[in-house]
This record gives structure tokens, sequence and C-alpha cells, in this order.
């Protein structure tokens, strides 16, 4: 054990910010212990100097975020958010500056963690980001250091806890996204502009770190199908429960013969499995390592403690000199692999045609089906109303993603068919 | 990346041996760039060098496995097993010579796992054992290097793959244990000599390592509770089904207002939970945080592919130079923290008497247990036998351990009570 204390640049002083000045003041000893030296916050910074505040912050302050870059400290930490703006000024000139980097921020590493773990790596400096998916969970240790030696082929995850809140809510209740949104947004479970959550931007952001690290992929939103749940409805997710499904918002990257598989969707995934039983704001990730059999994380994935905590554990990390490239091969060696080509993904699907109650109406979905060689395993069309709108929900044998989307597309253009068909496909959990 | 290998010298070509030659010839190349260097076995040791295997073994070639020690490797990987004999003397012998060492001996370490840190540490040597504990599930990392920020107060698991199978079985089957133990051992689930596995022996060498991890306590089997499975029955897992349970072995280290509190015993889980949802061999553990929440992990814990996956990761590690503590604080640091009294834990309980059914025999087993002041929150009963033996099952509500011990010896002296009773606590999932 030296006494040199790491010295830490603090920028964001918010929620995660403030848990992670209040828990290293707390746990200061044994944290040293385990660091091998003491850790010590020199400088931070906030929008707000003089908003009132739960932590002293008896640091150097500074209005500027990125001046913390040229300050002495050895390690900034940066929780500022935003995918480009000062949080990517910061990052970048405290990479040129010779100091280590700790972030939350997978929007920013979505967007620019190939050129910033280039320029970490030059300077052999860590870029490291336990924060930014899962929140507590280890997953981004886990996929980095532990489950290497025979490789990842899939990692599918519930990675947004906004939405398996809602989700969850939901089911629980037979109350409408929109209403359960609301209800969520007063309890401070949702934003107050939940589009990045609700809209699975934030899993897809997640989702290309963990694929990443799992498989060696720059990361790359624009491989991504991404899709939120605001078209979920009560009755979705009852037929989901009847089949003895849930409906969860996964992200899930899968190597496959024709490339790699990224994509967020909503999915049913079978009750009784790991994934298909996460409720609430929780998250959870299963990473299948062929030859090693499935592995399964669950944990806290947002709010103050389970993120200030992965944090810290970076910066104990760096402070043992643990530093090691940020996606756990060298940023170079990071390579845009092969998109499986939109659609060319298999699953059985369920499907929910809300049609006019007319004579033939069936018939008609089934053919056009049948035409794209989607075949049906068991039918739901509940009570009849001649001449109204009625469900009529299907189960599909596996099929591919883009043979229901084709069906569909003729589906919806049907003269009874009265909205879009939903279509959602079934996932291992 | 430089080109000088790490250079492995192998102790034990059993399973998880002839595992790790596999995957390090296999995926050399991928592993090489995680490590950043080439991981090169150059020497082994095993019992008959002249046994068939199914992997290459074009490496120098020692009969006596100590003699590793002395060889040019830079690490050591001890897969002998015994927490004596030649792997103590290998392990030993090896730190001495200022050779890095990993090994999956859990029984090595829970007796000797402090004085072999102590050893490590004062050649700053690395003293890795991911595999001892949980097989692939990166358990060990996790307790080690990321729940560290608010510190872990309870850690229970589904430690020994064995005794998940037989319990899963028993419930599927409804066949008593000697029977389903007979098949596991037929079917390679079990060992010919099952007792370290079904007496909970196992489970305790792993669970000292999880609490020395997470409480910083030196590994100490002498403070723990051990109780094994072969008194379940059937009728035991067929009363808990009816309650919503399942029964587990669990390893439970939970810091107490009492001291550290360690055992080993059959649980009542319930189900739905994810350690009351573990079926068959896997392994799982959950590890309470306290303000971070609690995270569970699961995944195979035994087996050829997990455990020398597990191996692999911890030679990743020391190739790239992540050394730290073994236990994550300084062995000298460990410290023998204070016990929690026997007894002295508190829980419900399923308690199960075999009685004649004469009249008055559960007026007598209800006053012994008020004496204790154990009170009942249901019961059953099923069936009437007049002069016959029958089962009286009872929940509790949460009560000491100390006091249920108490109040069952001196029901199990009624002249009407048959067998020996038997508790089980009820513990979380």
């Amino acid at each position: 054990m030296t006494d040199r204390p790491l010295r830490i640049a603090l920028a964001g002083l918010g929620t995660v910010g403030g848990g992670v000045v209040k828990a290293l003041g707390a746990r200061a000893r044994e944290l040293a212990v385990r660091a091998g030296r003491p850790l010590e916050i020199v400088a931070g910074s906030a929008r707000d100097r003089r908003k009132p505040r739960e932590f002293p912050t008896a640091f150097a302050w500074s209005d500027d975020p990125v001046a913390l870059a040229h300050g002495d400290a050895d390690v900034v930490v940066e929780l500022i958010g935003g995918e480009d703006g000062p949080a990517l000024a910061l990052v970048r000139e405290a990479l040129k500056e010779g100091k280590h980097v700790v972030t939350a921020n997978k929007a920013l590493l979505a967007r620019h963690g190939t050129a910033l773990a280039v320029l970490a790596e030059e300077k052999n400096l860590a870029l490291k980001f336990e924060a930014a998916a899962a929140g507590g969970i280890p997953i981004v240790k886990a996929l980095r250091e532990s489950l290497i030696a025979y490789g990842v082929v899939a990692v599918r995850g519930i990675l947004n806890g906004t939405c398996n809140y809602i989700l969850t809510q939901m089911e629980a209740t037979g109350r409408p996204f929109a209403d359960v949104l609301k209800d969520a947004q007063k309890l401070g479970y949702a934003e107050a502009d939940p589009t990045l959550d609700v809209g699975g931007g934030d899993t897809a952001h997640k989702l290309a770190l963990l694929a990443a690290l799992a498989f060696g992929a720059a990361p790359d939103l624009g491989a991504m199908a991404v899709q939120g749940i605001a078209h979920i409805t009560p009755e979705d997710i009852g037929f989901a429960r009847e089949f003895g499904y849930r409906i969860k918002l996964l992200g899930i990257a899968k190597m496959t013969a024709q490339g790699l598989d990224q994509r967020v969707q909503p999915a049913m995934v079978s009750a009784g499995t790991p994934l298909g039983d996460v409720n609430g704001a929780f998250n959870a990730v299963v990473a299948d390592t062929g030859a090693a059999g499935p592995f399964f994380f669950e944990g806290r994935g947002a709010g103050e403690a389970p993120t200030a905590g992965a944090v810290i554990a970076d910066l104990v990390d760096i402070a043992r000199g643990n530093i090691g490239p940020a996606f756990g091969i060298p940023a170079r060696a990071l390579t845009a692999l092969p998109s499986a080509p939109h659609g060319s993904a298999t699953s059985a699907f369920y499907l929910r045609f809300q049609v006019l109650d007319v004579p033939g109406v069936l018939a008609e979905i089934a053919g056009r089906l049948a035409e794209w060689r989607v075949s049906i395993e068991s039918m739901i069309q509940r009570g009849r109303a001649p001449g109204e709108a009625v469900s009529i929900v299907m189960i599909t044998h596996e099929t591919s993603h883009g043979a229901v989307e084709g069906a569909l597309q003729t589906i919806a253009a049907l003269d009874h068919v009265m909205a879009p068909p939903c279509m959602i496909p079934m996932e291992a959990g």
C-alpha cells in the first residue's frame, strides 16, 4: 500500500456524482484498503455551484467541466451525460492530457467509443465504463475479463429499468402504456421526456457496448434495428400471459452464420426463465458462452448507489493499476463485423391483427402468411362481433423476421384490417 | 502487445486440466489478443503419463507435480485437488519460487488460504481462484473487484451442483434421496464417494472463500455450522411445494449485530425468487450489497468448460499484470471476525414431526414450542391413522435457530414422537 492517493476530478454532481462523493467519504478507509491507496476527490464541476447539496464539496471547483482535464487529477470521472458537447470535450481532453477516464455515459461511448478507446490506449490510459451498462451489475467486467475463454455467442439483456418497470406495471394493473408511463413519471421512474427510454434508444446504447465487449465489434448504432414499447397494449400483455410469456424489451446481440445480429425490440420471453422473471426496475443480462453455457446476471441498473458503486469499482481498478483496453481487446482490433442482413434473424412470433369481423377475413390473413411461408402454430380469436373490430392472435412456428414483415405489410393493406398488425418475436430467456 | 508469452505449468490433467489445454490451443489467437501476449503451456504433470488423452501433451513432463515449482514457468496452475499433500506442497513451493499461482482447489484455500495469500503478497505474486467457487460464474472477481463500494451485507449461494441436481430430481420424481443419489452417480453427476458433496463440506469450502472476499474474514471452516441433504425426504419436498417453496442447500454468510453468521444448510426458498428457481446442476449466488441492492449470478458451477474458462480468465488477468491481493484486501488484514453465536440466527422455520397418532400429542408438541417461545404460523396434519405414525408439519413465525433447536430437543424426547424432528429454515431467495 502506497500513501500516494489516486486524485479524482468529478464532472457532474447529480444523483450519481453525489453518490460517488458520499460513498468515497463514508467508506474511505475500506476503499483505501481495497485500492491499495486512498481515493481522493481533488476537483469537481457542476452546472450550479450554489445549488444546495447534501454532501460536502470541499474540492477545487471549476465552472467549466472541460477545465478538469487540465488540473492535477490522475483520473477524470465524467457524469455529465450527452453524446457530444462538454462530455465528449472533457473525455477527449482528459485523455490527451494523460488522465484516466471513468464514465457512465453510454450515449457517448456508443457514438465515440472506438475513437476514445484508441486515444486512451495510445497513452496507456484507462477508459472504464462499468456504470454505463446495466448500472451496478458487473457485466462490463464480466464480458471484458471473465467470460473470455470460449467466446460469447449471444448476449440478451433487459437493459432499461424504466421500460421493465412500465411493462411490469402494465401486466400487474392491466392499464395502457400511456397511463402507466404518466404514473412512472410522477414516481420518478421515468424522465419528463421519456423518448430515449421507451423508444429503445437507451437500450441500444448499452447493447452497443455489450456487443463490443462480447464480440470485439466496434460499437455501431447504425447496425441496429431499434423498436420501443409504446405500441404494446394491455391486450398483448394479456395474451402473452395466457401463452405463458411476458413481454420484455430486450437488447439482443447474437453471432449468426449471416453476421452479427444486433437489435432492440419487445420480445415474448417465457415466464419461469431468468429473463422472463425479471420484474420492476431491475436489469438483467444473459451471456451465452457456448461450451461453458449461459451465465445470468441480475441487479439494479440505475439509481444512486448501484451506479456510483460501479464508478467506484472502476476507480479502484485504476488505483491498482489494472488498466487494460477499454473493450477487452486493443481498440484498433475492434472491427466492423458484418451485420446479419435485416430480417434474417429467425424466431417464432406472436402476431395480433385487429380486423373487422366479417366472413373471409381470417382466410385472407392465413393466405398471405402462407404466401410468405409463415406457418401458424396456434390461434386465438375470442368472441364474435359481426361487423365490428376484433383481435385475432396467432403464434407462428420459427420463421425469418423478414418473412413476417413481408406478410404483415400485405396484410396491413387488406380492406378489413383496421390497424397496423403487431408482431413480437419469442426469444429465449 | 508483447511477444513474451506467459509460461504456464499445469499440474493435473483431468477434466479441467484437459479443458485448459484444449481451450488454450483452440483459442490461442483470441486469447493472446485479450491477454496482450501469448499463453503457452511449457510444462505439465499428471499421475499417469501413458494414459490416453484426447489432447496433445507436447510440453515438458514431470512425474512429480511439485517439481513444476522449480521449472521456468511464470505461473503454476494447480488442478490436483486435496487440501494437503502435493497440492499444498506445489502451491507453497511455487510461491516461494516466485511463480504466480492459479488454483481451482477450494478445500486447499479454505484450510490454508490466509497463509498462502500472505506468502503470495510478500512476493507480489498472484494467487487466483475463480474456478474454486461456483465454477464458471465470475463471483470471485465480482466480490473482489466489483461489489466493493458499499460492502456486502450477505452472501447466499447454491454452490454445489450435485446437491441441487439431487434435490431437483427428488422434486421432479418424488423419489427418495438414496435412489436419486444412485442414479446421479450412474450419470456422473455425483462421485462414487459423495460425502463431500451431499454432506455440505464442498459448499462450506466455497462459502469460506466467498465470505473472505465479501467480509474480509479469514477463511474459517471451524466457524461454520454445516449440514447436508441426506435427511431430506420426498415428504419434506412435497410439503415445501405445497407452501410455495423449494428446498435448496444454501451456503449463507451474513453480517449480523452478533457477528458473522456462516452456515451451510438446506433451506426453504420461495419459488419465483432467483435462488428458488435454480434447477438442476446449476450454481447461483445472491450478493446483497445493502444500499446498492442485491445482485444475482447464475451459471454452470462445474464441468470442463465452465471450470477451465475460470482458470483461463485468471491466467489472462495475470498476463495483463492484474495481480492484486488474493482476497481483495491484504492477506494480513484478513481478520478472524467474531462469529455470531451458534443459534443466534433468526428465521421462520418448517418443522416436521413424525408422531404416533394418539390424543394429546399435538398439544404436547405445541406446549414445548410455546415454552421456547416458538410461535406457529400454520400447521398441516393430513389424514388420521389412529395408533399409527403420521406427519405433523408446521411453519413458525420468525424465531432464533437456538430456540427451535432447544424446543426440538425436548420434543424428540417425547414418548409419541417416533423420529428426530426435521427443521428447515426459510431463507430469502
